[in-house]
């Protein structure tokens, strides 16, 4: 094989074999393919894309590039869920315990800030003591012993899709739905599941902001975990507001730990239990997704999930105390309010804007090496179709940095709009995909 | 400026500031953005171009990230010829000796063989001593005492159009019309010229093989020079078959040679009359085209031209009597006379297949340090439009390799396409562009 050919042939907009894939990328592992071929090819990509079944070959050939975990020995089907990333997106933070309070393990190996977005990692990291860099050997180890495992990624895992993923980062090639696709499944495929949920968020503080992006992306990954013998379902969701009402790492770890302990904030809850429902159903602990919703409900109010919770924070190093008593942990120095000029109700947020103001808080990073502040952050106190009174307090700012706060007040007031008629908020769950195809969902009342 | 900021901003279509195009550029030939980021930059300039401005600008960039030639002491308009390319195309052979003959200095630097077309240093070092590797200083020197240097590109012009051409030919960017008239007009206007003329070849054994992309690469190349302040215009030419009967490097030399001593080859010398004529116009020495070709053709029939040419081979080391006596040049091991097997009339050439047929007989390379064969190549007996009888010579074929005879011949029989009802062969020169537009074009006769 030519390298120049194949980028040449993708250039043209051709379909590439198997085989062709397979030489590129391993040749590219191998420090033989030089990064300024392989930065053309995605740029090639970029532009002419890749159609169902060569995403799913490059996504194989990633998994193949290095080891993939076998958990054979862990009995049950194992289930996770992948979400592509949002504005207070806490979910697998009460959804993993959750889920593994009803019988189902959840391994889950997830990743740090990127963009806009929070991390998991960085979430659970914000526990004092809370570690996730173990061993893969250490990884069975936990989920044998409690169900669940939280952990971030490792080198020995999909090391092209890492290689790949740094090179993209730097040459504008990251927004492209086959390699996005390829990159989310093959870490996933490589983690030793067995079925697998996704959440594709949609809206203007996700990644594809517009619906008909979010179902391509949401297709290609179900497409390809089905065509690779995983049982894989997704959702789409709306991202047009935050999730919840915190933003911030410590603070949604509080969010999440309220929440686990019953308090219903609801739309951050309808997305854990349909999602939670679904790794139910595919964990064959429930014979439809409603019946799973509520197995996951009554794990919420049973006390089994926070449980869970505390289980896992204790087994991973964390200091449980903080969970129990989460008004112990150092509060930043400033805690801001920002109040409405405007009188009406909330009609739209500026998401985006919303997530990397949490990173000039502190919450964040701006280059790979910059320190979280683990209790900056944003609290809504409006949501979307709330109404606000004149002066009232919509938002707090949390920050230890002094001269963030003024400029932030403004800005973030700048994000929440105020009119005079209410609008009806977008639903919150807005497609079902499986191996099936795509069905309009409309979520079931849990009483 | 960030680099990934940049190569998204081409991705989006967007267009580049003359500061970031220099700081880009000039970071690149620093060493400081890596091949990677250039290399996906260039994939990006492929699928989304560059304007006008732009390409200006990206040419004046590449063309000041090295050293220029003065001439300023040479006296009279310094004017060079530049063709994108093709088969047999030998006409700087004849043309810079002519058109020095006539009074106007010719400083010409040209490269080797590319793909299937072949390149006038090789074809000049076909003649036994004929050296091109001269230093910046012999090539002034050279044009101060002949009127006419006849160079190979050295490494203080453009490094920056060298390392990105390099980078281009690996990774499939070498086929876009912002980046090859860049390439080509910032090493143009590095050696020292005051006017141009563009020979741009069209039809199936050019580059740009339609008519239409010929003639944007045209327009880009003529509106870059013009912009640039130096008088260019340039002529759209036929390439559908090979210019001329010799492919290869010494039987080109041996056709340049007849023609300078006053053969005529008609499509051959059109093409050289024209460009001549248009060199002389733009070096001041003629009021019209028509007027300078018919000084160029007065050149070559009072035996000035070639007299010119003796005098360029014997300053570069040539040695002269191989040019007066071409017989005594040895002849390949094998020359074989394809004949055809249908009557009626040449209606087709499939010129390209022609091109990469004269490198497999032993005339170009395919890697960067094959050892040409001077001798090797093919010799067309029939043209577009000629009358064929069964069983006619209408090739021949010199080769020194026993076992590309065979497949060879089979290969140029299949290349030379004779049907029953003749077909009018296309125009040689299609177009004329200048500062002003593009014109059609009417070639004079000269009587």
């Amino acid at each position: 094989m030519n390298p120049v050919e194949l980028i040449r042939k993708k250039r043209e907009g051709d379909t590439l074999t198997k085989e062709e894939l397979e030489e590129f990328i391993s040749r590219f592992v191998a420090g033989e393919i030089p990064d300024y071929q392989m930065s053309a090819f995605l740029m090639a990509v970029y532009f002419k894309g890749m159609n169902v079944e060569e995403t799913a070959t490059f996504t194989e050939v990633m998994l193949h590039s290095g080891d993939t975990v076998d958990l054979s020995m862990i009995p049950g089907i194992k289930v996770d869920k992948h979400s592509t990333g949002g504005v207070g997106d806490k979910v697998s933070l009460i959804l993993a315990p959750m889920v593994a309070a009803c019988g189902v393990p959840v391994p889950m190996i997830s990743g740090r800030g990127l963009g806009h977005t929070g991390g998991t990692l960085d979430k659970l990291e914000s526990i004092p003591g809370f570690r996730t860099n173990f061993s893969i050997a250490d990884y069975k180890k936990i989920i044998a012993e409690t169900g669940l495992v939280l952990i971030g990624q490792t080198k020995e895992i999909a090391p092209a899709d890492k290689r790949m993923y740094a090179l993209r980062d730097v040459t504008a090639t990251v927004e492209s739905i086959p390699l996005i696709a390829g990159s989310i499944m093959s870490e996933k495929l490589a983690e030793g599941i067995d079925a697998l949920v996704l959440d594709v968020k949609t809206g203007n503080g996700a990644f594809m902001q517009q619906y008909d992006d979010s179902l391509a992306l949401a297709k290609a990954l179900v497409g390809i975990g089905n065509s690779m013998g995983k049982k894989t379902v997704g959702f789409i969701t709306d991202m047009s507001q935050p999730l919840g009402c915190m933003i911030g790492n410590w603070l949604e770890v509080v969010e999440s730990v309220e929440c686990l302990r019953g308090k219903n904030v609801p739309d951050l809850m309808e997305v854990t239990y349909v999602l939670g429902g679904a790794m139910l159903r595919l964990g064959g602990k429930a014979g439809s997704i409603e019946e799973g919703m509520k197995q996951c409900k009554s794990a919420i109010y049973s006390g089994k999930a926070y449980e869970k919770f505390c289980q896992i924070v204790a087994r991973q190093g964390g200091d449980v105390s903080f969970v129990e008593q989460p008004g112990k942990y150092q509060k930043t120095k400033h805690i801001i309010e920002v109040k409405s000029q405007a009188a009406g109700y909330v009609v739209g947020f500026n998401t985006m804007k919303m997530g990397l103001l949490g990173i000039e808080l502190g919450a964040g990073r701006k280059k790979v090496d910059d320190v979280i502040d683990p209790a900056a952050g944003i609290v809504l106190t409006k949501k979307l179709g709330d109404k606000v009174v004149s002066g009232e307090t919509v938002a707090l700012i949390h920050t230890n940095r002094d001269k963030t706060v003024q400029p932030a007040s403004a800005e973030l007031s700048s994000c929440i709009h105020v009119a005079d008629a209410a609008v009806v908020p977008p639903s919150l769950v807005q497609a079902y995909l499986d191996a099936e195809g795509v069905k309009p969902w409309l979520t079931p009342q849990l009483y």
